[in-house]
């Protein structure tokens, strides 16, 4: 439509890709969109994302907009509750467009977001389930009703605004490193063991070094306590290491309209 | 042990398996099962499985004996509770053994099977979800509860002693086509319809058809009422199409020991 961009919603299973974002080696989701776009709309397609997921991370819910090459709008004669199965039977399995809309011109699906939430799963056996392989992180020391209570301390100490460099992967290039934390909460259903966790942001790895620390904080290697003081050290190596990304969803994307 | 063979559960993902038993071309689960049993305890095995699920089909559940070629029991020193993480370590990702325990030499995991439960998942959108591919059928036009509780009429005529020969693949070889169901429902939570279904033992593809047969239902292709009487013909073609491998799940196996 004339000044507006396509707005769609989608899942991926992340393990074949080296991440979302289109580089210079390695197949990404990014490219897979811009193919099937293409081949759907008849014409180069600009595609933005919400996140730059990392290699082998996936999405139950990500958000991109799709426009003609340097227009910042597209026109289709495609309805658009067709766009899905369209765009789909142009997408590997692995990757589905679950719904489209329309959205302003000047709408942009990263800076606009309000809030995401991301999950990081963990299953928590000794003995491995197969039909979670690249789904979930292995965990294989099980984790009783007392080290989730500790994990969920922790997740307190993370709400609100803080500074979270300590949180952040090096060689990363941020203005400010300080994120608002809405939830963050630990549960354990039979051996699988879910963070959940909403900002107005994360920096590069957060979500992964952040399960780190809470399985430090099961192992009794940081206490629950020792948060605040983690966070004000602006120090990396006093946090715990960096979990797996095969363990990390993107889980949903809140925006402001 | 002298007189014990060793019994485990498992569980796989059958997608990448030319189904549960060794055949002459093509990977099998069994095969599989054969090589980490030899690097294990150091001896060729005879490995004997509850049931030949076919290529694709998963199991939640499956159980197998080992014992040593020819001898129909297993000696080692290895510990049991050791022994899952020790055949683990040489299994696929895709199969892993669940637990260990020991029976008498003449236990049989296939005729000394009390009953067996089948799980049929179907993912009911027509949008598919990528991390159920090659884990569930895909039936894109959506069922109400009209429909399902259709298909749990039709359930219901399935309960009980009958012969299930126009339930039964054609070239398969039995003496008997009777089998007892002892459990037939049919689910529907979002957007996954699982159909589960237990009896006394199983035909070849009967779960599959039976499961094509109950879209049938919900299509009102075949009436609920319908069912005796294909029951009584022993006619294939008066039943439903077979569904295909990829939504097919043992789900348990339960012995009268």
């Amino acid at each position: 439509m004339e000044n507006q961009k396509l707005f769609c919603t989608l899942s991926f299973v992340g393990t074949a890709y080296c991440g979302y974002q289109v580089q210079k080696v390695g197949v990404t989701v990014q490219q897979k969109l811009n193919e099937a776009a293409r081949a759907v709309f008849g014409t180069e397609c600009d595609i933005i994302g919400c996140s730059r997921t990392d290699s082998g991370v996936h999405a139950n819910m990500f958000c991109i907009t799709v426009s003609e090459r340097g227009q910042g709008y597209l026109k289709t004669s495609i309805p658009t509750e067709r766009i899905p199965l369209a765009l789909n039977a142009h997408l590997p399995r692995d990757i589905a467009i679950l719904s489209a809309s329309w959205v302003p011109k000047n709408f942009h699906p990263r800076y606009d977001v309000r809030h995401k939430e991301y999950r990081y799963l963990i299953w928590n056996s000794p003995i491995r389930d197969p039909f979670r392989e690249g789904l979930a992180h292995s965990y294989p020391h099980v984790l009783d009703a007392d080290a989730i209570a500790r994990m969920n301390l922790a997740c307190e100490a993370f709400l609100g605004e803080h500074d979270f460099a300590a949180f952040m992967a090096q060689g990363s290039k941020v203005t400010s490193t300080v994120r608002c934390i809405y939830g963050a909460k630990v549960t354990k259903n039979d051996n699988l063991i879910t963070f959940t966790v909403s900002a107005n942001g994360f920096l590069y790895n957060m979500v992964r070094i952040m399960a780190g620390t809470l399985i430090a904080v099961a192992e009794e290697k940081i206490s629950p306590s020792d948060i605040p003081e983690i966070l004000k050290s602006r120090d990396r190596s006093l946090a715990g290491s960096t979990l797996p990304a095969c363990g990390l969803y993107l889980n949903q994307v809140v925006y402001g309209f």
